[in-house]
């Protein structure tokens, strides 16, 4: 199943799109995707309930916006370095254990909304990820049993100002956590239509140009490590956002480096999970 | 006005402190402390219907369990280093601008719950903290309009574990998250009634022994400080919390350095927010 939601961001409304590629309005549901829903079996409730009352559902046209595929969740955690390449290409050690971090819900935006450069950023960059979409509760969950704990997956472009990330006192949530600097969607995927999360081409195009290029495989904690590993010193919840780390092709690994200029056209995407197209404007 | 809630863990309620010490459980209201409340003008509403309405409200006895005084925020931004003698103990150096770092809001407990040490925790350490809480949504606000955005204040311990924050790849949110980590309250009290939050005493004791004593003019970065300089970051919601950072006490920083085990008793409080009682757990 994969899940989206639509309409302007003060009214944003729950959908799904169809195997056939049509897309059906789904507040007659009466649950939107956040905590609640999860935490209440609401995707398999959703599927019975679709069985009777898809018919009934009205359209979504493809013109229609499209808001994160998630209601704001509880928290967005972030790991940093996961591929090999782009700490390399960061001047950074391959970490020994996953980096966290954490990322404000209010920069959540949809998934081809633009990217607002923030006022005195000289250095928005971006960063295709793999998100993960937790299902149920977790606290201290082994590896083994956590794909139980994941509803499914979407992309995510964890915008990042490197001169507020690594300049100005060292922890990096000043630099992630601006307005739109979170798209999440067009979609999420459930899992069981994910059949292997750890090996799925991502890619990143600025003004047509691919910068990132590679393959979930390439991480260096996998999916089930992540969950497992975030677990040991936080609970996480239903609806609850993880950003599994970048691939190499940022703008600060660039030489020279580049950053988002107003005007800039950043495209995104992850093998069945969709694409993203954003377009950076300057602060107003 | 002081803010409380109070009940089990599943079922919370909102509650206000009479100047003359009594407690009402305002239920009635209709609404309990959150970013809803607190974008709906809910400070002002509450005191009107309280006119007509306090004398039905029900008492609340002392002895039922405090809650965090604040519904679950959209975020918990906390300061580092914002005490230079704290800095010092910690051998870091005073830094030039605000360090901030989030902290779960899973961690959030009542004022009095236990504090729960997590798994292969070693290094549980405390942090007496003035509280922020954010009153409308702030970005971009001056140093000048700063005050405008805060509802009030309350008293925060800042838990920490120190292995976690430290020797686990930098990022310090890993050490901030644990359950139980935010002991919120016992009430946050409404601006006006805090004519000065730059200048407060507060303190901490660990089985009795005064290990944090200072005041709230020694920090580096004062209360409109911070609020302007992190809404250049980030955009802060109705009912957010701001940890304003510690004074110098804690284990980390005593010689030799001191970590808490089950049974230790940790009291604290901030002059006009009153006090705070956990006792440390193993986890189990």
């Amino acid at each position: 199943m994969k899940l989206f939601r639509f309409g302007s961001p003060e009214n944003e409304r729950p959908g799904v799109m169809l195997p056939s590629g049509g897309s059906l309005d789904v507040s007659a549901f009466g649950q939107d995707y956040d905590e609640t829903f999860f935490a209440t079996n609401g995707l398999e409730k959703l599927a019975n309930w679709l069985e009777t009352n898809a018919a009934s559902c009205p359209n979504v046209s493809g013109s229609v916006r499209r808001a994160s595929c998630i209601k704001r969740p509880s928290k967005i955690v972030c790991v940093g370095l996961n591929y090999a390449k782009h700490a390399a290409e960061t001047n950074a050690p391959v970490p020994a254990e996953p980096i966290l971090f954490f990322k404000s819900t209010t920069a959540l935006v949809g998934p081809d909304d633009s990217v607002v450069i923030p006022k005195k950023s000289e250095k928005t960059d971006w960063e295709v990820e793999l998100a993960i979409v937790i299902g149920k509760k977790a606290t201290y969950v082994s590896k083994e049993d956590a794909f139980e704990y994941i509803a499914g997956y979407a992309v995510h472009n964890d915008y990042s100002e490197r001169a507020f990330q690594l300049e100005r006192g060292g922890q990096w949530v000043k630099g992630k956590s601006a307005d739109t600097f979170a798209p999440l969607g067009p979609f999420m995927v459930t899992k069981d239509e994910v059949p292997n999360p750890n090996k799925l081409g991502l890619w990143l195009r600025v003004n047509g140009e691919l910068l990132q290029d590679s393959n979930t495989d390439d991480m260096i904690f996998d999916v089930p490590t992540l969950v497992s590993y975030i677990s040991q010193f936080m609970t996480l919840l239903p609806g609850d956002v993880i950003s599994t780390g970048t691939p190499s092709g940022v703008g600060m690994g660039l030489k020279p480096q580049r950053f988002l200029k107003p005007g800039d056209v950043v495209e995104l995407g992850i093998e069945g999970l969709g694409t993203q197209k954003q377009t950076a404007l300057a602060y107003s």
